[in-house]
């Protein structure tokens, strides 16, 4: 016979902590408390198995689920003395749900479970307390009439509030016994009504139907879109929790909290909580009534802000409660290892816990715990950093908002870039480069955005578009340079005629300020003050823990000096993607570059090129300086040529004027060089191939920029990385046009560089080729965005509206932008890389897409065998976290 | 020792046929000739070996190869009693190039050489013809100056041009030996004056200055380009033959021909050919004289049409040796089983064979050969069918002139390739180039062509010059392409620097659009309508015995019932891809289309879907009809929904007439539906997962036109085809809506509905994930288009301009989108198989992207282990025969 109920209670339980898959987060834990010795009330857990029987055979029980429940039911009754449906001395019940993660949209609790018309008597009689008994009775009808029986609580709460009106008064306290025994009657009334039966009496009834409800809705549609977003797989089902009533309402010596071993917003290791005298557990968490302190150092402290209304502290109205309760929280904090999160009730001065998990709790705090208990001895360095939740950490590399400033919020989109920011308002790159230029700080606002803007969104503080969600062009962009952006935010309407943004009304002009956060997605008028990370510290203790655990290597893409000096702040160990085109964006060498664009011959070209030649030679000097001693990987122009090309009339008379060539000749060039998908059309590689003296001019700059920086004592280690290959022979091609460079500038300068060339491997054909690659490659960067745009067959321009679609229906688990389709894309990577070393074994892997930055995707490089990975400066912190909880083998444990 | 030099000569050769990759085509079959004691003048071959460490060293020869040089000199002296560089009795040789397959832009010739001043002398006294020995100097000159020394040959037309007017002469055989001797020394001081030195007087060193020239000339850019457009590699080198004199041209008793042991043009078993009376083998080529032809049944047929002027035959005019020469050529196509072209000298009164290799043919002249060899035993039906090349089968399944149609013949001309062809006049190559590449069909009309106009030849679509015959350049190179083509149309003047034609007093203009056929040697005025070829005949036994070889299935990609009509004429076995949204462009419908498009919500767009369905239902009924008893494998949607939206206002406005919505919501849908990459938008499957009702009334057109004909008796096989699909769950999700939509139309119908769901497989992702993928797919369809697309990241649309560079740099070997990425692409193919079998063994394989047409990727796909291809009806012909011959292990023997 299989075991599907699991007993606990009285010092004693079937389970324990290490049993969260079969029992759920709560079950487990509640057995583990008992095992302890703690005071819980007695019950039993139905397991998550019973659940996946029931979704799987139409609401039907396995057998012998039944016996067991009642032999769990008998258990308790003998363990309390009382019986469950006897008039005299009821057994009253909670039934709870409680799978491995919190779940919101499933039924939650259904609380006096057992009450009926005989029962409530026996309440009254025991507890002497009839107004109590039958309160108790109509919460347990309404509760259960709505979660259980489908009626819903407003039919319930328009009673009450009739008779209210009738009887004269405001307050639910004012009403005594003889009120609530007339709204039970007029609340079973209305069951009967809606249902056409009667609220059923028999307490076996009643607690198969509030069970078959917590299975149910399991299934329902709230909980499958909340998993499907959460990436909970549907076999995982929810236990039950089923429980012996203990009431913290039952008079003044009764009471319910909810506490925090430690502080969850500082972490500090001080007991933090609060609690209601007289109340059931439902008042805390609905915020009626305003809870009271837990300590006297907060009651104190309380006082001072004039939080919690001075009411007195549990340490002070109930002393040896709270000396009870402080001896659970050090058990408890000693017995997990981490900080615990626990609700407890007092039932007539006795302490009974209902729940202890995991505590949620902010950034900072997550920092100064895990350093404390190391320090304490609690735990080691290893565990410290395995617990760290890496997506959490973008909270505090960020600008914040001053937690304490005033705010008004006038907008609202998508958080799509961390980070709060405040500026002027610009609406086109030109003004934004113009007031940037003359020292003011600006947010660009924009519909949406397009690589034209580059140059604007560069020099903003922050990004806001109206159109395009997390992975729009504005949204990775801003990412990849740390810039806060919020994206799509729909409200807002732009008249870019007029210069206004409309925000529900409030009209903003071109130049008024606003404030944006990207980690809320709210937009707020007039400047509001921002507070800087903090780096050192407890941060900087964990992170250097995290640093000697790693294997895996951590470089940033980084385009601009002001980028790698970010990038060394946050711990990059080199840079793996220096975009040259960004460069070629500024205002004093677009000219030249589209110049070089419509040059009728090569001879023009190189002219043009000649120009750019001092600027982008001083690019990379900066950037050799900033990064002595670590390598730079420098990508040699990717885009197609035309996103360097204006779209309007005037700006093509000016690009005409400035090349000395007629705007026939500009518009006939523009309109041969348009592409039906770019993405896959003349860029990368390409552009060396077709045009060698292009790579030529960035492969000059590098090597005489190396050669300068060398001169003054640095150490130069450029990587000159082709993109786009796909064949072995380009790669030749170029790598000879590179090596043939370098040769020169040695020769002419008499100083030895020391380079590599490579490759990214973006295109599944390099991918699957990278064995013949490898033979010319001295290192693989895997570009995973275009590598998954391609395997994928999907653009990240165009895919957002339809990948939303895919996740809500669950085709897709993630948006694969964000974090890598391992068993698609991800066997690519597998392939390159075993083919790859096969051929060099010394062969230097990275990878420098979006994923770098990912948490999941990281693991998933560091299992492939990779040797760093390359993401925003940002998110150079977050990657040295998850790289070295690869290497510790397994997943945070921050429960969600 | 290496062996680099292989003698031939005397009946005794040290090589023979099978060494054409080391001798080279013409050195190997001249040894082959001369072991079977065919009278060959004798010489030696200096092997392709040679020519590849000739290119690695830097024009440097291997050890040893002078000695065997010399060694084999001194058996051609014994043998013919002459010596290299006497005076007296001098012998004098040939150099000719000669690779595994000829190819223009290669030094080709350089006779006569071992003249000097002495040995001119001794020619004249042997051959008792100082004229001829005088001649055949200066012709020596001028061939050696032209190709080995770089003094263009106009240098020397000038000079005799100029002495033939100082002398009031017109033709060079008013020339007398005196004359010759004068332009001997004119020559000489030209070369002096060019080269600053002497033209070489030393035997020895004429004979390695021509043997440099050759190898030479395998690296010069020319040849480099003709191997990358036929994909012949350069470690492949060339072979150099040195081979004893035979003169044709020592007088009246001399002669030189070319013939074919059957009609290359029409594969009738008749001795075919042209020679002409005391002239050298450049002559007949040259087209600058007409040449005689060889039997008397083609006399009588010349005297009939006036071509050949009347001359008399060889086998009237030298019976003897035109019975020797009959003798070969029974000889040689018994030994080699195959058509043979011939070329021959007579030298007074004996017979040299000079070269013998496999004939080239047109394709109505391949498959009578092939199938009247099998008749008279000399192959076996698979060497009959390994044998015809699949490329050139394209000419005859292309129409002909409507035999009806009113044509005016304006000129005649020889039939020398055959096809119909109609475009504008172009007098040169780089024109017909330009108006090609306008779109622009071309005519190219030429006196005579050269190796310089491939390129135009090329491009156009047939050829017409006014001399030479039908083993001129232009013939010759036509028939290789399968290009139409008249040579030898004297009637025409053409006035080059006019860019006008003249036909017998008809004057043409450059652009003027005429028609010629190359079946019958007409040139006609203007446009004439063509018809369908004949499919019966040689043509339909050898197809027969192919259809018997091949195990490999060829579908036809048809969207209509005019279609899939042709594709049963043609030979196809099912339909591999029914593209449903060109049903959606028709006038009737697109309005219909484009409602749904802009439709505000699901209803409207259901009210849209509603008035296609019948539409669709008809479409899909009619193929049914024709297809009774094959597969119809039908793709759903594909194209993103903005192709079928309209650009320009007016028209945008009239789509919001007919939708009743107002136009900003035609511009705005429009707006949102514009893509970036829309190869990797919203299309294929994402539609169907996005807008379910549009693939319901899709499946639903489908199942119910289904029910309809098979009521009707007939069988429908549909097999319904997802496209793009990359994850399992898609697949999954639409397998379901068309499984319940054919449930819905049986039960409704109550007919038994005989259909299967597969997916396309064009997305490198759903060829990893191939496996999980036949979970659900019944069948798999590889789009090689797309997955090249997707696999190299290039998009079909944009690509062309670069892919042209890449071509001409070696980058690509051939356009992937012709013939299949093997590497790359064809990895991702047997991936899918590999895995799509292991989980499905009975897994119905096909192709059905362009490449399903192309012979090279049939024999991939065979090997892959596919069920069938699928390509265009016209190409199924082709299609069939390239897996019958795939079946037999090996490509066709044609030779280039």
């Amino acid at each position: 016979m299989n075991k599907w109920v699991y007993a606990f209670g009285d010092g004693r339980a079937d389970g324990g902590a290490s049993m969260g898959g079969l029992l759920g987060g709560k079950g487990a834990n509640l057995a583990e408390m008992s095992g302890l010795g703690i005071p819980v009330p007695p019950g039993f857990t139905i397991t998550t198995e019973v659940c996946t029987h029931f979704s799987r055979h139409d609401g039907a029980y396995p057998g012998g689920l039944e016996d067991q429940v009642e032999q769990a039911i008998e258990a308790m009754e003998k363990s309390l003395g009382a019986r469950f449906g006897e008039a005299e001395n009821p057994l009253m019940l909670s039934v709870r749900s409680g799978g491995r993660a919190s779940m919101p949209g499933m039924m939650d609790t259904v609380l006096n479970l057992g009450l009926n018309d005989e029962t409530v008597k026996g309440l009254a009689a025991r507890s002497g307390d009839e107004r109590f008994a039958y309160d108790s009775y109509r919460r347990f009808i309404q509760m259960y009439g709505d979660v259980v029986l489908g009626v819903d609580h407003h039919h319930f709460e328009e009673l009450l509030e009739l008779y209210k009106e009738e009887k004269g008064v405001t307050l639910d306290t004012e009403l005594g016994a003889g009120d609530w025994k007339v709204l039970v009657g007029e609340y079973g009334a209305k069951v009967q009504e809606r249902l056409g039966r009667p609220f059923p009496q028999d307490p076996k009834e009643q607690l198969w139907g509030a069970i078959a409800a917590v299975f149910g809705s399991w299934m329902n549609q709230r909980a499958i879109t909340y998993r499907k977003l959460h990436n909970i797989p549907a076999e995982w089902g929810t236990a039950v929790n089923v429980q012996a009533m203990v009431f913290g309402n039952m008079g003044d010596d009764c009471a319910t909290g909810v506490c925090f071993t430690r502080n969850p917003s500082t972490g500090e290791n001080a007991f933090y909580g609060e609690f209601l005298i007289n109340a059931q557990g439902e008042d805390v968490v609905a915020g009626i009534r305003t809870p009271q302190p837990l300590t006297i150092a907060e009651e104190t402290y309380a006082e001072k802000t004039g939080a919690h209304g001075g009411l007195p502290s549990l340490e002070k109205s109930m002393p040896d409660m709270y000396a009870d309760l402080c001896g659970v929280r050090t058990l408890l904090e000693k017995h997990y290892k981490d900080m615990q999160d626990m609700e407890f009730t007092v039932q007539q001065g006795k302490l009974w816990m209902l729940q202890t998990r995991t505590g949620k709790r902010t950034a900072q705090a997550a920092f100064k715990i895990a350093v404390d208990m190391v320090s304490e001895g609690l735990i080691d360095k290893a565990e410290a950093v395995r617990r760290m939740d890496p997506r959490q950490m973008d909270q505090i590399l960020h600008p914040t908002l001053d937690p304490k400033a005033e705010r008004n919020i006038i907008a609202r989109g998508l958080p799509a870039s961390p980070g709060a920011a405040s500026g002027c308002i610009v609406f086109n790159s030109v003004d934004a480069e113009t007031r940037s230029a003359a020292g003011e700080k600006v947010i660009l606002v924009r519909a949406e955005t397009s690589p034209e803007d580059i140059g604007g969104m560069y020099v903003a503080q922050g990004i806001l578009t109206t159109r395009g969600g997390m992975t729009s062009h504005a949204a990775v962009v801003a990412r990849g340079m740390g810039t806060p952006c919020v994206s799509g935010a729909g409200e807002l309407r732009i008249d870019y005629a007029e210069r206004t943004v409309n925000a529900l009304g409030t009209v903003l002009k071109e130049g008024d300020v606003i404030t944006i956060d990207g980690a809320t997605g709210h937009v707020m008028e007039g400047r509001v003050p921002t507070i800087q990370p903090e780096l050192t510290g407890d941060f900087g203790t964990l992170m250097e823990w995290v640093d000697g655990i790693r294997g895996l290597g951590v470089y940033a893409n980084a385009d601009t000096p002001g980028d790698a000096e970010t990038a060394i702040r946050f711990g990059a160990e080199g840079i793996g993607l220096c975009r040259t085109e960004h460069m070629f964006f500024k205002p004093d060498r677009i000219v030249h570059m589209r110049r070089m664009i419509v040059a009728a011959d090569e001879t023009e070209r190189r002219a043009a090129l000649d120009t750019l030649l001092p600027f982008q030679r001083q690019d990379f000097a900066d950037i050799f300086t900033i990064m002595d001693g670590l390598p730079v990987t420098i990508r040699l122009l990717d885009p197609p040529l035309h996103e360097f090309l204006p779209q309007a009339d005037g700006e093509m008379a000016q690009v005409a004027d400035a090349a000395g060539v007629p705007l026939s000749q500009v518009k006939a060039r523009a309109a041969q060089l348009k592409e039906t998908n770019p993405m896959l059309g003349h860029r990368g590689c390409r552009l060396g191939v077709t045009y060698p003296e292009m790579y030529e001019m960035q492969a000059r700059a590098i090597f005489e920029a190396a050669a300068d920086v060398t001169g003054q004592g640095k150490t130069v280690l450029p990587e000159v990385m082709i993109p786009l290959v796909g064949l072995k022979k380009e790669l030749d091609e170029l790598k000879d046009l590179v090596d043939r460079v370098a040769a020169e500038v040695r020769e002419a300068t008499g100083v030895k560089l020391h380079y590599q060339v490579g490759t990214m491997i973006e295109l599944p054909r390099a991918a699957l080729r990278a064995g013949d690659i490898a033979r010319s490659a001295e290192f693989f960067s895997f570009g995973t965005n275009d590598l998954t745009q391609m395997a994928m067959g999907l653009s990240r321009d165009d895919a957002g509206p339809f990948i939303d679609i895919y996740r809500e229906k669950g085709v897709l688990d993630a948006d694969p932008f964000v974090t890598l389709d391992q068993e698609g894309v991800g066997e690519l990577v597998r392939i390159a890389v075993q083919r790859g070393r096969a051929v060099r074994p010394d062969l230097k892997l990275g990878i420098c897409g979006e994923h770098g930055g990912d948490p999941d995707s990281i693991h998933f490089f560091h299992q492939a065998g990779l040797d760093y990975v390359s993401c925003s400066p940002y998110r150079v912190p977050i990657a040295r976290l998850a790289a070295a909880q690869a290497e510790l083998g397994e997943q945070a444990k921050v429960d969600g």
